[in-house]
């Protein structure tokens, strides 16, 4: 669908509100029916709407997992997502680091007065799309308008709720020195697609976001039976990141090998380009996971059987060393640490 | 405390960091010290942090209840209250309007670049001493950072998770013809007393918003076994509008009399003054309860042993009529269209 298609069966009248006014946060009748018409229908589905200030969920007796986190992206959209896609996928894929299957979605919409109407129901649209794709339900929601110049046309907050099966405990703490580190995939798509359509950059192909919800390959490892030790999803600060958090949280040293780790040519070129090291740039749709040693090969091979992980890999090990550090052997065979960034290579990629 | 009390124990030094940097939300070490140091360290109290993408709950086997609210409140701080309680007790409310008992909230920041540490550190503060007192512990979190002039201090979106106890149905479906209709304290004070702080008006006597935690007088409803049918909180766009929705949803007719809403004389005054009907003013510790006629009185009795509700009166009935409409009787006996706002009385108030 294109904008103008989106547009085009709002079900807000365009001619009427083409773009969003405060009183569309005020309580009264213009927010019902924008809560009714545009988010509510477009969320539930055929499923009766409560108008209730909260939802009921129905987890089977299950370890209930929450999470929540808001989205700030600049621009709203971009090659391979946009706002809506991310809000979903993000807490979709915090909620499946935690071991658990995600459920339910709660969306806190920040709108800026003026923002098209348009504008807004692409991302619902988007929103209920990446919803259906990942098996979650958005139950529950809420939406504040600002006035012009306090606000960034939309920020949108999700959080989540999900299920935890049995046996399942996936956290930091679990992390031992012999532990196999996986990546689930390339890295730095995500900021640099984002870096691209926020300057106008064109490279010789369009980098696309992996901006994918992680559920499916999450669960694949459990439903094989492999000990997952510990799963973090590499958003902003990145892999890098990711990895130390870790290697501090469970007091380990991790050891990675750069010539495991992928980046794909066109990102390293632009990476190069624009001064970035791919392994701290942010990805949407990318994680790592640490299992022992000996269920390595079989974790590879069941993540590689999911479309979003084909490029599995092993790219490291928790090994004896300096507790809380990361150290990596680079293609020239020598040792370099890999620290934290103070501050960030790019503002606003999620 | 005072504003100079909070910043002189700042948890970030202040020397270093005076106001929010865009850094502080890149994922990199002044993100995680922020984190770690002002939220986790605030809001987890003495329990490990397990630094992880979520939290796993506990519900005791209990239904899970599900919200989610932004707060874009102006300004940030107000008699009565400041965006941080009113952030926490908005949605513990809204858990509490389900009939749940409030356990667990997520927080997520949206951060303008340049906000005087300080400032966040006393909302901080505050966030935590509303936690305690609703007895809800503040789990998992997001930290983000928009450019200056791209947001307005600081916006904060909690969601909630509470337990709904066996046997207990709180939804607009179970209201019925013959219900009473009580309301369990004076309206309009929060509202105004946000306007006052907006705009610096001064009336003969400050006027301080309502806002408190609605989870007490709820769980003392349920365990005196009064059957509670629905329950609604009196927000954004008061209690007209509030009324009027469980009007629309479950397809009645409610009758309200207007000699038994109270209104205070400060407030029905400023109310005056600024051109306001107090029965759309916002409240944010304020709630309507409909019951079995039969079990009102013992519900105002109830309501009324909670300090939060002394002023609990029963204020309408659900009546034979229009189905979906609203009616109020007024002081000089004549009927009256309780009509919902197209828009809003004052924007941003919550």
């Amino acid at each position: 669908m294109t904008p103008d298609d989106f547009a085009s069966v709002c079900p807000i009248p365009l001619s009427d509100y083409p773009r969003v006014l405060l009183a569309h946060g005020g309580g009264g009748r213009l927010m019902q029916r924008l809560i009714d018409r545009m988010f509510v229908e477009t969320f539930s589905g055929a499923e009766p709407a409560d108008r209730h200030d909260g939802a009921i969920l129905d987890l089977d007796g299950g370890r209930p997992a929450f999470t929540t986190d808001s989205y700030v992206v600049k621009p709203l959209f971009f090659p391979g997502g946009d706002i809506g896609s991310l809000a979903v996928n993000g807490t979709v894929n915090d909620l499946a680091m935690c071991g658990a299957k995600p459920r339910y979605l709660g969306v806190g919409f920040i709108l800026e007065e003026g923002l098209p109407m348009g504008t807004l129901w692409r991302i619902v649209r988007s929103m209920r799309q990446a919803a259906d794709a990942a098996g979650v339900r958005i139950v529950t929601g809420d939406t504040k308008v600002v006035d012009q110049g306090k606000g960034d046309g939309v920020f949108i907050n999700t959080s989540g709720v999900g299920v935890v099966r049995a046996g399942v405990s996936v956290s930091p703490r679990n992390v031992r020195q012999g532990d196999a580190v996986i990546l689930s995939g390339d890295i730095g798509r995500h900021g640099i697609a984002i870096m691209a359509a926020r300057e106008g950059l064109e490279f010789e192909t369009e980098i696309a976001s992996d901006c994918a919800p992680l559920a499916e390959p999450v669960a694949r490892l459990l439903d094989a039976g492999v000990a997952v030790r510990c799963l973090r999803d590499l958003t902003r600060g990145g892999m890098a990141s990711a990895v130390i958090e870790i290697a501090e949280a469970a007091s380990v040293h991790i050891r990675l090998r750069e010539d495991a780790i992928s980046v794909r040519e066109d990102v390293r070129g632009a990476c190069e380009i624009l001064g970035f090291d791919p392994l701290y740039v942010a990805n949407e749709g990318r994680f790592v996971a640490f299992v022992p040693q000996d269920a390595a090969e079989r974790a590879v091979e069941v993540l590689r059987a999911d479309p979003v992980c084909r490029d599995a890999h092993q790219v490291g090990s928790v090994v004896a060393g300096r507790s809380g550090e990361v150290t990596m052997t680079t293609r020239l065979g020598t040792s370099r640490a890999v620290d934290m960034l103070s501050g960030e290579q790019l503002p606003r990629i999620c």
